[in-house]
């Protein structure tokens, strides 16, 4: 499909400039961004017009770190900490298996989409689940099954070879859209030969390697009795830091840590909501991290930690959290904020996408410009990261392909999703609403 | 209007006990909750039957510190520390005039009454403009016109003068839903003389007296330069403090301070996303506070330093930050959050609202139990405050009549509104879209 965007109200192009653009159009043509002018004419039999003069057009929103299933277990086990929390999860993962995944996988899929996110990515068990939501959603993911042997070389081989068998095959399918990623979940729980494989899978099959970082203090500690070095230094020594090395979170580290990941090119995932409830204690150091060059992106962590896979939302906790631990307003910009759920991400994970510029693939959104939430419409950028929520989105595309129009899904049966995940739930977690 | 909400498939009550009550029906006569029950029968004739089965019916959010009015300023000069944004923000306001304020408190109303808030308690200029605006929504609020005089006695005399005019008319005006309280702006702006009559017309009228607390170390360095003394320090000479002293922000205040608002019976008002968003550095002590027995409800502040009026994302921020900056999961749990926003608000301004109990006012909310971010709906304390927005809400009544029904507002018109709205912002702000 090939789609005319007509006198847009505002488009926030996310460009170099960062070009905040009124009433110009937008021509797509194969998926990707061909012309963004004032008054383009086309032929409206090649091309579909889409009326954009109530729309604010912007890029979709990419989620850099998720656990997409985990919405089966939203709100279970709240206001515990990390490491109890963990345990009470885990026991119910326990049970999981691939139909639970591609259900709460999907469910998350039609959260994201109705609140502007057209990526994510994912660590979680049973990818195949995951990957068969993903596709029938028409999202782009990339889809790391979580590594992990806590220290056991029987899990270890079980967990590698499985990994290797989900991303051998994911790769052979050469889906545009879903790609892999080597995932082992944190220093803590995956040996140092885990971590050796794991980096020769990304190595084999020039794959990111995502992992929890740098979490909490506790983890920290762990690694300096445990390796008697800091968890950087300690990846440095393993040889895992390059510029394929994702870490999520990245909470408690030395200047001297994130100076050292900027020399790697190592990139960093900031959770707020989820280190916020989860009460780390930390906060990512935006400022050292932007000095060293670290790129940052945006995730919302999984539904279970958050409770949201809003990125609008956590847009506003990025800023806000920076601004006040800081002790300084201006500490990150909306700008900023908007640009770690964009730009950076799509550099970050080497996507086509993630701003409206000629060239681009068509992964965009659009957001109802007379949203109450919205206005005035004085300051857009602003608007975006302080005042929208996901709520405020129309029109999600990847590709140039609607996935979500003028609020209607395209690609999913919401009252079906809603049905399946229900029963599924109960199935899963035998407990009565509290 | 009587109604009887038929088979709810939840009712968050906020009661005395905070039970969580699953297929109850409740009774509404004459604005009053009547009986909350399994399988009520009721004479059509009276009662009109409302379907809830698919609803999750709770008590109306009551939001306890904004400038309704200043939704005209949302999105202007974001990312400014608090004494620098005020600047900008004074120069606006010297334009401003009644019309303009029942506009900017219209276009609050809307996004109140569209998040689920029934009640607001205001301070801001040309209070008969909001007066009328809230008259129109049918909402309940507390109208305070702020006092201020910058340490000038003609200024003090006219600013006190202007409130006590205000404050009389509407006493006279014995309007169920809107009352006045008493507003000197800060210590900072106020001079001690205006403080003194401030709560003498508190006093005569047995009306709260609000105002804005150590928001900021500046405005405590200030007070310790110009008067030698901490803030509440201050206040206690002045003799400000006992149970009709509201607090807004209170942030900077010593263990000591806060046991004195403690025994002076003194509350205090949250309001985190203002707080991180102008980088106040400090956070409100809610475990001291509740330790020391000082009663603590929630505000969102204004539209130009939040940038949203949405309490549901309040009750987040402000559950998140305790949970984070106090390095403790269960700081604030969830069930608190929501305390907060509707039985400890209640309380503090003596309503009787706040709670779905026998004898209460109807004023009553109603989210739609299948949206996507309330699912799974196992824990809907935790859905509320860590998942839901306002945009959850389907439902909106106060003293038992709709202001918003399945989505559709009854009082307001919302496309006039905007409206009306946009043409004020032309002609107060004379920038374009950035």
């Amino acid at each position: 499909m090939n789609l005319l965007l007509k006198d847009c109200r505002v488009i926030v192009t996310q460009n170099r400039n960062r070009d905040v653009l009124e009433n110009f159009d937008v021509l797509i043509a194969d998926g990707k961004i061909e012309r963004i002018e004032k008054n383009i004419e086309a032929d409206s039999k090649d091309f579909e017009v889409v009326d954009c003069k109530n729309k604010i057009v912007m890029p979709g929103l990419i989620n850099s770190h998720t656990h997409a299933a985990m919405t089966l277990l939203r709100g279970y086990r709240d206001d515990l900490p990390l490491d109890e929390w963990l345990n009470e999860v885990w026991k119910v993962e326990a049970k999981l298996n691939e139909k639970f995944v591609r259900i709460g996988t999907l469910m998350a899929c039609l959260e994201m989409i109705k609140t502007g996110t057209v990526c994510f990515v994912d660590m979680y068990y049973f990818s195949e689940g995951a990957r068969d939501a993903v596709r029938e959603s028409g999202m782009r993911a990339f889809l790391g099954p979580a590594i992990i042997d806590l220290f056991d070389e029987e899990r270890k081989e079980k967990s590698v070879k499985e990994a290797k068998r989900f991303i051998e095959a994911l790769i052979k399918e050469n889906d545009e859209r879903i790609k892999p990623v080597v995932s082992p979940h944190a220093i803590y729980t995956c040996s140092e030969d885990l971590l050796l494989e794991s980096k020769e899978m990304s190595e084999a099959h020039n794959l990111k390697l995502t992992m929890h970082l740098s979490e909490t203090r506790k983890e920290v500690c762990w690694c300096m009795k445990k390796y008697n070095m800091r968890p950087v230094d300690y990846l440095e020594k393993t040889g895992l830091l390059n510029e394929r090395f994702v870490a999520f979170h990245s909470l408690w580290l030395t200047k001297e840590e994130i100076r050292k990941m900027g020399r790697y090119k190592v990139g960093a995932v900031h959770c707020p909501a989820s280190n916020m409830k989860l009460a780390t204690g930390g906060a990512l150091a935006y400022r050292e991290m932007r000095e060293s060059g670290v790129l940052v992106s945006l995730g919302t962590d999984g539904a279970c930690s958050n409770n949201s896979l809003d990125m609008f939302r956590e847009m506003k906790f990025a800023a806000l959290l920076q601004k006040w631990f800081r002790w300084n307003a201006g500490e990150m910009l909306a700008q900023q904020a908007l640009d770690m759920a964009t730009v950076n991400a799509a550099r970050l994970f080497e996507l086509n996408t993630g701003a409206v510029e000629i060239g681009r693939d068509a992964d965009l959104i659009m957001l109802d410009a007379t949203h109450y939430r919205l206005l005035p419409l004085k300051h857009a950028v602003s608007n975006i990261v302080y005042s929208a929520t996901g709520d405020c989105v129309t029109d999600t595309m990847v590709k140039g392909e609607f996935l979500m129009r003028d609020g209607s899904l395209l690609t999913l049966d919401e009252e079906r999703v809603k049905e399946e995940f229900g029963k599924a739930v109960e199935e899963l977690i035998d407990e009565g609403t509290k």
